[in-house]
């Protein structure tokens, strides 16, 4: 019996709660990491740290930023405007005791209690990057590296494993010229590729767009294939079906001009990234080398640390 | 000239952003961390991570929960009865074009475009161990250990740098008998004391209570002090003013009941937890001991890793 690729994944995410690696929780498309899981993510960061320090930036910046940002970043990133399908804003409750009660009576009923929360000025982000460009607001860039990791919020809750609503990105971003964005896109495309085939991963990498919303959002999701804007890192978790881990984006001087950040000629600063699904390299590499954390080829748990 | 202890917080504050450990955001609130910021967080989890492994737990599990769960763990931990004004909640984008075209033209005209997103069944962790209740439903446990790290969310917008909207926690979760969870919380109340102690800060551990909700949380407030359930780990960054940097908690056997939790003898399992707040402890370190990480103590600085 053939299983669809649905079921494929679907029986995959089974096998991972199953074995400790996923941990499912109340809320659809969010899972939890078991011990191996952590482990995994934790040497892939390692591993991305040490290549990192190899590379001779101006300067190699590792920030952090929380999940949480304001409203006003999904705005200028653009993101209402491009992704609204995938937003998350957060409500907040300013009542006294009389609306606590009926907030309660509400959520004991079984009705949708969220409905009587007020929107605060806080929103999830998407994308680790994102609160790095408000941060450089005003600045003049000129090449300097930023290492980012952090957790982003996607609305597109599935059963799939590798489409998980919470998930965590490491980042590695450059600002500056267009020829140093470019530059440093192209290099980390690369130097993950290369990262990724040492873990026993087989690597392709090919032109990609964005899931921009709506009509007008085809016509920006074919415009950013053919400018070849993005590219990512795909393997075939399930044969026939390549998966995206990793992806490399030069973004031009979007957020150079949204955010007012100058290049060292006084031109709008371009920018370029390169980021790495964290759970999904972790579960890609799973479904490559096994359940058995310990069974692993000895040189890949080297390379994790493990 | 005497500043206010409000004056003296914000004047932190504003050192800690030209110093680049923090990094203000578009969010009230909310911090991103800096370079330096970041080391002493990571170092932090190392010191803690090898302590825990010292102890002879029959498991010592290292878990991962993302900081996006469900609006059902809300009500299932009775943080919406407790804590309504602390809670976050998530709100999505469901409609087409033309709702689209309608929450755009709000969003530049400068109004609560919000108002037109719908509320989903996603909600943010205000407390790392929440999920972990969850996924032992329906188990039975006895004193295994889970180290748990992860973001929060408290919505108590403030100037004050120790109170930010989105922080860190590591939590060292032991759940089984009374007698299990008890001892566990006393234990770690004194290796996070000597931890503490160790890294320079002087620590004051005190019988306290969490911010239950209105009048009738009050009583709920006064009688967690006096039950002795929570203790706090707090040092004086501002002299005369202690602040908490971690907690220790004994929740008698509230999740296991919530979350039908046995303990190995049969009766509803009893849980105790210990918690750092990572950010926090990493300011009263830089209260302590400067701006420069580099001229921090020797000895500091090598239990960090820096």
């Amino acid at each position: 019996m053939t299983l669809s690729i649905e079921e494929q994944r679907i029986s995959f995410g089974r096998e991972l709660i199953e074995a400790g690696w996923l941990i499912p929780t109340l809320a659809d498309g969010v899972n939890g990491l078991g011990d191996p899981a952590e482990a995994v993510v934790e040497g892939l960061q390692a591993q991305a740290s040490r290549i990192a320090k190899q590379q001779n930036y101006p300067a190699l910046n590792t920030l952090r930023f929380p999940p949480v940002n304001s409203e006003q970043l999904l705005r200028r990133t653009d993101y209402v405007a491009s992704f609204p399908q995938l937003m998350g804003l957060v409500s907040t409750f300013a009542g006294e005791r009389k609306e606590h009660a009926a907030l309660l009576a509400a959520a004991e009923a079984g009705e949708s209690w969220q409905q009587q929360l007020e929107p605060s000025a806080f929103a999830l982000i998407p994308a680790v990057c994102h609160p790095l460009y408000a941060h450089l607001e005003g600045r003049t860039v000129d090449g300097e590296c930023y290492q980012l990791t952090g957790d982003c919020f996607r609305n597109e809750p599935s059963e799939d494993p590798f489409r998980m609503v919470a998930f965590r990105m490491r980042e590695y971003v450059v600002l500056g010229s267009e020829a140093q964005a470019r530059q440093h896109r192209d290099r980390w495309i690369e130097l993950g590729e290369e990262m990724l085939s040492a873990l026993g991963l087989e690597i392709v990498v090919e032109s990609a767009n964005d899931p921009f919303f709506g009509r007008a959002g085809r016509l920006l999701a074919s415009g950013q294939r053919e400018a070849k804007l993005k590219y990512e890192l795909l393997t075939e978790v399930f044969p026939g079906h390549p998966t995206a881990i990793a992806s490399g984006n030069w973004h031009q001087d979007h957020f150079g001009a949204n955010f007012s950040i100058t290049a060292a000629d006084g031109s709008v600063a371009h920018s370029g990234c390169f980021g790495f699904g964290l759970e999904r390299i972790m579960l890609a590499l799973v479904a490559r080398h096994g359940l058995e954390l310990k069974d692993w080829p000895v040189p890949v748990r080297a390379l994790l640390g493990l």
